[in-house]
């Protein structure tokens, strides 16, 4: 059962945040480890792999926070943060199988242990797995916004696959990525709390909104990260998003700054998967020289206002500070 | 629309059930080609490709003949139908990546022409697209059983890839995968098209039931060609389950028939992937001596047999007929 409403606080850090939450986070994580239940032992064994990798439980912590503001206390339906952190688990499945990927959070990956085929199947069971157990809520409003959030993610990947090593990609078609291949997860994630927790329909519409915000300013703050973080923080490579043939914001930005020449060959090299360690650092002169990074911050920083201005229709609490402080967080991290 | 109830028939061939529900089936074959409905143009090409490659449609006809089994006609509902189609398609995209193959139906598969990584996404929108158009029902009932059918869909891969050449797999472990496998979709679209069309909840396990055992029958029926159909017939060449590492009922069956020395070579191989031509033929020879294919085509009939039983408690309609008909087919077909 979850704790009950945390004491009101004037001002939170994030630490403190984990702290007051800790109850319904090790909720979730019960659930997370004991509700498996796969016939097939493989599963268990690799999901057990990747959700021990370390993850944040960021959107478990949104369904939580989402719940609670009503004043409500979540109890079994707290099963659903599991759930959600099962659907965000099948997608990094699919995705390291998508990518290639040898490392996630400096473990090996499923599909480097278990291969491809078995990384597909547990990421499909895991999906499934996670669509039954929300059936059994027997919540049409949950089921409907659980479900699209699936599809958008799917489609999010989709998009991005076919926006793959195409730099004149627009920023609005790159937006609409984001929002599905990041957004939706955790939109649902805030819908649902906030449903769950018995807010109106405008207001779940709106907790709806917060998450698809805070989605995009998160991955247009990771986009920021990949070209200006050093090795230590970021645990990768700088320009490692383009050297995969990412095209992000930052690059869509500076491409038109560029001299014609110039913007020709780099498009070129991008399109033939030849760019270079030197292409990268002149690039990203470029994107210092043009406030490429810096329009991607205030873009992030842009969404996040909007995120916190569709909080406005609720009245204070502990859990809208929280709320708050965890925005701030997303795109002021390192997770 | 549906077409109204058709006339009673005295007796029926399979041609004739096609005719019949014709329309029907007419219908759901325009919810799919209109209903893909990704934002992402790749997807609907890819579907597109899978869905026009001459599948029977068996499950959706399955779907509207429960359906009818009260003397309902179909409405609107029976897109239903075009969505169960699409998770076995995702399965089928799925599949074919974890199988490597390079055709389908004697054409090329959708990850020879678009790769991979496409068809796994392409797999995961079919699969959420249709979860989501069937939690727009609103019916709690329909979500359970689709979302429950898409898990075992998932498990029953997971334990067939772990059965790959595995010899001394038991046959009710077997069996298990290709309930599994093979009849939880089925069953969901009976049981579905069932509830659909009022049946009671009695009725509705009844169809469920009826689905799996068809199910397991039509498998075993499988089985059993692939060790006994010539080339011309099945389209694809004698003991090619083996040769991929499938362990089926006739192997299970003969293996303790074997001379001990016999068996433990023939294990050996399988598990090191090293069957021949010439190991083949004996192994047919001894499947034919040991009453192993006729042992598979037994069961097959079993399953069948209580199938039919399944339909006991529903009156005699054109669609019960119809339904026998079917399952009768399945197990004497070359689908």
């Amino acid at each position: 059962m979850g704790s009950g409403q945390p004491v009101i606080q004037s001002s939170l850090t994030m630490d403190e945040v984990w702290d007051l939450y800790r109850r319904d986070l090790e909720e979730i994580e019960s659930h997370i480890r004991h509700n498996l239940n796969a016939e097939a032992p493989l599963i268990n064994e690799i999901a057990a792999h990747i959700l021990e990798g370390g993850g944040k439980r960021i959107r478990p912590l949104l369904l939580s926070l989402c719940y609670r503001l009503t004043g409500s206390i979540p109890k079994n339906d707290l099963v659903l943060g599991s759930l959600i952190e099962f659907i965000h688990t099948a997608t990094l499945l699919h995705d390291d199988v998508l990518d290639e990927a040898a490392l996630r959070r400096g473990r090996p990956t499923a599909r480097r242990i278990w291969g491809n085929r078995a990384s597909i199947l547990a990421g499909d069971y895991l999906y499934s797995r996670a669509m039954h157990h929300i059936a059994a809520f027997k919540n049409h409003e949950v089921n409907d916004a659980m479900a699209l959030a699936c599809k958008r993610l799917a489609e999010g990947e989709i998009l991005q696959l076919c926006a793959n090593r195409q730099p004149l990609l627009s920023e609005s078609e790159y937006l609409r990525i984001v929002e599905y291949k990041t957004g939706a997860l955790l939109a649902a994630a805030c819908k649902v709390g906030g449903l769950m927790g018995g807010v109106s329909p405008l207001q779940a519409e709106e907790l709806y909104q917060f998450g698809l915000n805070l989605g995009i300013a998160f991955q247009l703050a990771d986009d920021w990260l990949d070209y200006t973080a050093n090795e230590k923080n970021l645990g990768k490579t700088l320009g490692q998003d383009l050297m995969q043939g990412m095209v992000t914001l930052p690059l869509i930005h500076v491409l038109p700054c560029l001299p014609a020449d110039d913007q020709r060959t780099l498009v070129a090299k991008i399109e033939r998967n030849a760019v270079e360690e030197g292409d990268l650092l002149q690039l990203t002169a470029h994107m210092h020289q043009h406030g490429s990074l810096g329009y991607t911050r205030t873009r992030s920083r842009e969404y996040i206002e909007t995120a916190l201005l569709n909080l406005a229709t609720f009245e204070d609490s502990t859990a809208k500070r929280a709320l708050i402080v965890v925005a701030d967080y997303m795109v002021n991290r390192d997770c």
